[in-house]
C-alpha cells in the first residue's frame, strides 16, 4: 500500500499460548472470590501493599480478607500471615504487591495454596524489555497450568460493585459502567467525571501488561455480568486485536455498547506508549477500521467517553439525527444550530403543523421554525420551557432536543421565580423520562438549582453548548452498524515468490478478472504473443520491484515493430528474466481504484480501498476495513470515500458496476487473508467500468 | 460559480447614508458622557426602564444621572423629569427605553436638549419588517443630522469600565476585553466564563439593529481606547462587511486582536437569525474569507471565544506550534499528545540534549522523549513538576507546554503534600510569567487549591484536556497573517450583455490569455476562420446559457469538413446568433482550474478558486477570498487547496507556472471587482501549464 506508511510494520509479537481467541474464561474467582489475600501487605503509606490493604479490609463483612507478608508483623492492626500456605482456608483470589524479585515465589505460593485468580500489582516485567516479557510469559503459563487466571502484572487492581469487591488504590463510585483500563489515572479521571453526573462502575479491571487476561477476556466477562450495562475500555495495546473486536461485537450483540479510548492518532502518543509499556500500537486508521468491524465507539478523551456513556445509559442506542434546538434567545438558538450540525446532527425546518402547535404554546413573538427561540416567552412564563419541550418531544419529526441558553438563570430574579424554575425543571425531567428521546441541556447557569434538578432527573446538563451538541452527535454516530468481524480463512499454501506473475495468478485464481496475457522470454516471442492476443498490448518486464519507475512498462504497443522494439530495449537496459505481454485495457469508460491488504501486527489483514490517481495520492481519500470483507462490507467501504460520487457517475458518465466492484474487492481481501505470509498485497489499478472490473496490475510483498 | 450555491444571493440591502466606511466616528459622548439621562425610567421591575435606572444610579458619583418619564413620578426614590428639555443641564447621553410608539418623540426631545449620543433600548423596528426598517433609518438620519450618534435600536445598553459607565441590565466585570454583541445572552455567557478566569470587559456595546453605529464604528472606537486590549464581537449581520473587515484590520495593525463569534455554518442558524432580527447572513465560507482578509479569529462558541481571549491576553499572539506535553502518567501523556496534534500543534521528539537535561531532573523511570511522562517522579517529589517545566520552557526547541493529568490531586494525600503542591503551583506560575511561552494546564483536580493558584498566577487551567489542547491550538491558528483587505476599484463602464464573447473580451482586456478566436456567422465563415487560426479548433455556439449541455460546443475539429459539419449541425438544432471558432488548447500538460467571483450582499465581490474536474465538483475543494486579490493573496488561496500538490507536480509531471496563475487569478478578481453589475463571473477552465495559463471558457451573469 502506498498510503499511510508512516508507521513501519513491526515484527509480529511472540504470541503467548492462550485457551484460544473466542473462548470465554471463567473469571468468577477474580470478580466474586470466596476470600481474598493481599500478599505484600504493608504499613508504609507510600506503598501499594498499604493502599490495597486499606481498601481490602473495608470489605471484610462480605468475605474473609487475609493479609500476607514475609515478616509476619501486624499491618493496619490486623494479623498477618507469612505465606498463603499458612492461611486457615483456601482463598480464591490473591492480590500480589511484592517487589519484582519476590514475585515468582509469591505466585507459586498462591497457586500452591489453591488460589484461582492472581491480581499482580507488581511491576517490572514486559515494560522493562525482552527479559521481563519472557518472565511474565512463563509465569502466566504456570498460572494457566494451575487452572487459574492472572490479571496484570503491572496492574492497579480490580473492583466489582455487585460482589462488594474493592481491590484498587482508590474507591470508585458504583454504577452501570464496566471499565477496563490500562491507565490508573485515566480510570480515576473517568470516575471523577462520571461521579459528577451520578454515574459509576459495576466493575473495574486494571489491565496491566495482559500477560494472561486480555481486554477481550474481560469484555467477555462483562458481557455476561448482569450489573454491567455499558463497557468502557482504555487500552494502548490490544493484544490479539481480532479477538478484541470479536469480543466487542459479542457485547454489542447483547445490547452492551463498547466505548474505546485509545491512542495512536499521533506519532508522539505511540512514542509515549512505547516508552512506558512497550506497547505495540497500530495505525489509527486501522483502529478505526477495527472499531467499525466491532461496532465499537471510539472517543478521544475521558470527558468524551463519560459524555457518551452517560448518553447511552440515559437514552440507549436509538439513532436520533433530526434535532430540535430550543433556546431563549436568538444568539444561542443560532450558535447551537451551527454546532449541532457541526457535530453530525441536522436541524431541519419544522412542518407547518408543528410550527403552529408551538405558536399556540409560546405566542407570536417566538421563533417557531427550528431553532425555536422563546424570545422572552420564558421570562414572561417559565412554564414555556416545559410546554415547548412537550410539544417537541411529542412530534414524530423531532428525534432529539438540544436546549440551550439561559434556563437556570431565572432563579436569580427572586425566590418566586426560583421556585417556578425548579418546578419547570422537574416537569422537563419527567417529560424526558417518559418520552424516550435524547435531550441535552446547555445552560450558562450550570450550577443552578434548576440545572442540578435536571441532572438529577436524568437530563444531561452541560456548561458548554458544544459539549451538549457533541453528546447528541455521538449518539448518532453510535447508530447501530451491524458488527462485521469475520474469521480468518484457513491458510492456503504459502507463496514462494513475490513476482508479478505470481501476484497476478493469485488474484486471478481468487476471481479477479485480468486482461489476456502471456509470459514470454524474447522480443520475437513477445511479437507472437501480441498477435495472439490481438489489439494494442502492454509489455511489462518481470522481476522488478518498481517496474514502472524503472522503465519496465511499455503501454499501447499497436504494431509488431513497436512490441519488438520495446522488448529489445528493456532487454538492453534491464535484462529482466522475462516479460508479460497483456491486452491493453480501454481506460476511457472506467474509474481506476486501488485495493490493498496489509498485515497489521495486532489486527491481522487490513484492507484499503481508494480511488486511483489524485484522490489517493494527493488527497489521501482512502478507507480501511478488517479483511476479509464480505461484498456488502466492501460496498460500505467504497461508500466511505469522499469521492465516491465518481463511482456513481458524474459529468454525464455512467455509474460503474458497483456490485462487481464489491465482489472483486471482497475476493481480493479473502485471498490475502488466506496468505499470512504476504505482508502487503495490492491490485492497482483495478479498473471499474459499467460492465464489471478488471485488474491492471498486481503486487505482493512477502513478510 | 457552481459550488456552494445553497444560499441564493438575496437582493442588495438599502444602504443607509453614513459618514462613509473607513471614517472613525466620535463616540466620546457615548462612552465618556458628561451626564446621562434614562428616558422611560420605571419602578416596574419587569421593565428595562427599571433595570437600566438601577445600574445608572450606581454611577452617580462619577457623573450626574437624570431619570426621565412622562408621568414625572419619582422612580427608585429619585426625582424624575417629564422630558429631557426639562433637565437642569445639557446631557451628552440619553438612554431611551420607552415603548416603540413614543420612541420618535423621545429621540427628538433628546436631540433638542443637546444630547450627542442616544442608546436606543426600545425595540420594534427593523426586526419587525420593512416599515420598521424605514422608520429606524429615518430616525438614524435625524440623529446624524444633529451631529449625534445612535446605538441600536433594539439594543441592551452600553458599558465603559474606564469611565465608570454602566448602562446595561446586568453588571459586568471589568477587564481588558472590549465586547460588541448583538445578543445580550451571549454577552452574559461570555462574561460569566471570563469572570471564572479573572477576566472582564473594558467596554461593552450592545449592537441592536445597527441603524446608525455599526460593528465597524465600534471596533474603531475600541481600537483607540487604551484600556481595550482585545476586541470580541458577536454579530449575525455585518452591515457593510468590507468596512467591518477594514476596521478589524486596523485594530490588528495596532496589536488588538479581533475575535468573532457569528453564525451561518448551517441553514438553521440563518433561518433563526432571519426570524429574530431579519439579519442578512452571508455564506459561512465567505465569512471565513473575510476573517482571513481582516486577520480576524473566528470561533464557534462563547467558551471558545473566552478561551482564545484568555490565551491572547496572557501570551500574546506569538505562534507556538511545537508543544511539549508534560504528564504524570503514560495514559494522559499519550491522550494529550493525540489531542494536541488534532488541534493543530506538533509534539516533536526532543533533541538528545533536551532529553538528557530532563533525565537529569526526573530520573531513569520517566519518559523524556516528548511526551514527558514523570511516571511517579511527581509523586516521589512534587517539585519535579516545576523543575521539568523550567527545563522545557528554557529549551528553544519548545514553543509551548501542555501539562496534563493528576497535578492538583497530590494535595489529597495530606496537609504536607498539599502545602508542597501549592508551592509547586506558585513556582510554576512564576516560571510561566517570566518565560513568555504559552502554557495550558489540564488537571482532573481542576477545583483544587493548586489549580486555583495556577489560574490566579495567569496559567490557564482546564478541566478537559481537549480544552487545554484547543486553547494552545487556537493561538497557533491566530499566528499573524498580514490582513489583506483592498479597496474596491472604481466601477468600470457597466457590461450591457452577458454573452460569451463579452465575458471573454472582459477577461482578455484584464490580461487573461485566451486561445486565438474569431466570431463567425456561417459554416463557410467558420471554415475560413479555422484555416486562419490553424490546427484543430473548437466551435462554440453563442447566445446559450449552458452551451455545453445544449450541444453548442464541438471540440477537436481538425478538418474543414468537420468544422463545416459541426456549425451546420448547430445551426439546425440551435439556430444561435453566431459562433466562436477558437484554437484548441493542448490539455495534456496542464491542470484545469476554476476561478470565479460572486457578489456577496455584505462582503461585495468574493473570489473562489478550485482545481477543475472532480476536486471541485465532487470533493468541493475550493478556497474563497475577498476580491480583488493581489497576486500574493491569490497564491495563498491556491495553497489552501487540499489538492494543491497537483499544481506543484505529481506523478512526474512538472509544476505549473504558479506566478502566472496567481497574476491571472488576481487580474480576474480585479476586473470582476470593477463590475458591481456582474453578479457572477467565471473563467472555467483556466488551464495552468508550466509555461503560463490560458482561459478556455468564460461566463458572466448580470445582477
Amino acid at each position: 500500500m502506498t498510503v499511510d506508511a508512516a508507521h513501519p510494520t513491526p515484527p509480529l509479537p511472540d504470541h503467548r499460548p492462550h485457551p484460544g481467541p473466542g473462548t470465554p474464561r471463567d473469571l468468577r474467582a477474580l470478580f466474586t472470590p470466596n476470600a481474598v489475600a493481599v500478599v505484600g501487605a504493608s504499613n508504609d503509606t507510600s506503598k501499594w501493599g498499604n493502599w490495597i490493604s486499606v481498601q481490602a479490609l473495608r470489605m471484610r463483612e462480605r468475605r474473609p480478607v487475609f493479609l500476607v507478608n514475609r515478616r509476619g508483623e501486624p499491618v493496619l492492626g490486623q494479623p498477618v500471615y507469612p505465606s498463603m500456605a499458612a492461611l486457615p482456608q483456601q482463598v480464591d483470589l490473591a492480590v500480589i504487591a511484592v517487589p519484582a524479585a519476590g514475585f515468582e515465589a509469591a505466585v507459586d505460593d498462591a497457586l500452591g495454596a489453591g488460589a484461582k485468580a492472581v491480581v499482580a500489582i507488581t511491576a517490572g516485567f514486559a515494560e522493562t524489555g525482552r527479559e521481563g516479557r519472557e518472565l511474565q510469559t512463563r509465569l502466566a503459563e504456570r498460572v494457566r497450568a494451575a487452572g487459574a487466571v492472572l490479571l496484570g502484572p503491572n496492574c492497579l487492581g480490580v473492583l466489582d460493585s455487585s460482589s462488594g469487591l474493592h481491590l484498587s488504590s482508590n474507591a470508585l463510585p458504583p454504577g452501570p459502567v464496566g471499565l477496563i483500563s490500562q491507565s490508573g489515572n485515566m480510570a480515576l479521571e473517568l470516575s471523577r467525571i462520571l461521579a459528577e453526573r451520578g454515574l459509576g462502575f459495576s466493575r473495574f479491571a486494571s489491565l496491566g501488561n495482559q500477560a494472561d487476561l486480555t481486554v477481550a477476556d474481560l469484555i467477555r466477562a462483562y458481557t455476561v455480568h448482569p450489573e454491567t450495562e455499558l463497557i468502557a475500555v482504555y487500552s494502548e495495546d490490544f493484544g490479539d486485536g481480532r479477538d478484541f473486536v470479536a469480543a466487542a461485537a459479542e457485547a454489542n450483540a447483547v445490547g452492551k455498547p463498547v466505548v474505546l479510548l485509545t491512542i495512536g492518532a499521533s506519532a508522539a502518543s505511540v512514542r509515549g506508549a512505547q516508552s512506558h509499556t512497550g506497547a505495540l500500537a497500530s495505525d489509527s486508521s486501522v483502529i478505526d477500521a477495527a472499531c467499525r468491524a466491532g461496532g465499537i465507539d471510539r472517543v478521544a478523551s475521558p470527558r468524551q467517553m463519560a459524555g457518551l456513556l452517560e448518553s447511552l445509559h440515559l437514552f440507549g442506542a436509538a439513532p436520533a439525527r433530526r434535532t430540535a434546538v430550543l433556546a431563549d434567545g436568538g444568539g444561542h438558538a443560532s450558535v447551537a444550530s451551527d454546532l449541532a450540525e457541526a457535530h453530525g446532527l441536522t436541524v431541519p425546518e419544522f412542518s407547518p403543523g408543528l410550527a403552529a402547535g408551538l405558536r399556540a404554546e409560546i405566542g407570536p413573538s417566538a421563533g417557531v421554525g427550528n431553532p425555536v427561540d422563546l424570545a422572552g416567552a420564558g421570562e414572561r412564563d417559565i412554564t414555556s420551557f416545559a410546554r415547548t419541550l412537550r410539544v417537541l418531544l411529542d412530534a414524530p419529526e423531532v428525534e432529539s432536543v438540544l436546549v440551550t441558553g439561559y434556563f437556570g438563570g431565572y432563579g436569580e430574579y427572586g425566590p418566586d421565580l426560583a421556585a417556578a424554575e425548579l418546578a419547570a425543571a422537574a416537569e422537563m425531567g419527567e417529560l424526558v423520562r417518559h418520552r424516550a428521546k435524547p435531550v441535552a441541556v446547555h445552560t450558562m447557569y450550570h450550577q443552578s438549582a434548576a440545572a442540578e434538578e435536571l441532572q438529577r432527573l436524568g437530563v444531561p446538563v452541560f456548561r458548554a453548548v458544544e459539549e451538549a451538541a457533541r453528546s447528541l452527535g455521538m449518539l448518532v454516530r453510535h447508530a447501530p452498524v451491524a458488527p462485521a468481524i469475520r474469521e480468518l480463512p484457513a491458510p492456503a499454501a504459502p507463496l514462494t515468490d513475490d513476482g508479478y506473475w505470481t501476484a497476478r495468478e493469485l488474484m486471478r485464481t481468487a476471481g479477479v478478472d485480468f486482461p489476456a496475457a502471456r509470459l514470454v522470454g524474447t522480443p520475437d516471442e513477445a511479437v507472437e504473443a501480441a498477435r495472439a492476443i490481438g489489439g494494442p498490448v502492454v509489455v511489462k518486464a518481470l522481476g522488478l520491484l518498481h517496474k514502472s519507475d524503472a522503465g519496465g512498462v511499455a503501454l499501447g504497443l499497436s504494431t509488431p515493430e513497436a512490441v519488438h522494439a520495446a522488448v529489445a530495449d528493456m532487454a538492453d537496459r534491464l535484462a529482466p528474466p522475462g516479460y508479460c505481454v497483456e491486452a491493453m485495457a480501454d481506460l476511457s469508460e472506467g474509474v481506476e481504484l486501488i485495493v490493498g491488504v496489509r498485515q497489521d501486527p495486532r489486527f491481522g489483514p487490513v484492507a484499503m480501498v481508494g480511488l486511483g490517481g489524485i484522490t489517493t495520492e494527493v488527497l489521501r481519500d482512502v478507507a480501511f476495513g478488517l479483511a476479509p470483507l464480505t461484498p456488502a462490507a466492501a460496498r460500505r467501504l467504497l461508500d466511505e470515500l469522499h469521492a465516491k460520487a465518481l463511482l456513481y457517475g458524474v459529468r454525464g458518465r455512467p455509474a460503474v458496476d458497483l456490485d462487481a466492484v464489491a465482489r472483486t474487492v471482497a475476493a481480493i481481501t479473502e485471498a490475502a487473508a488466506a496468505h499470512p505470509e504476504v505482508a502487503e498485497l495490492e491490485v492497482n489499478p483495478l479498473l471499474a467500468t459499467p460492465h464489471g472490473c478488471l485488474g491492471l496490475d498486481a503486487r505482493v510483498v512477502l513478510a
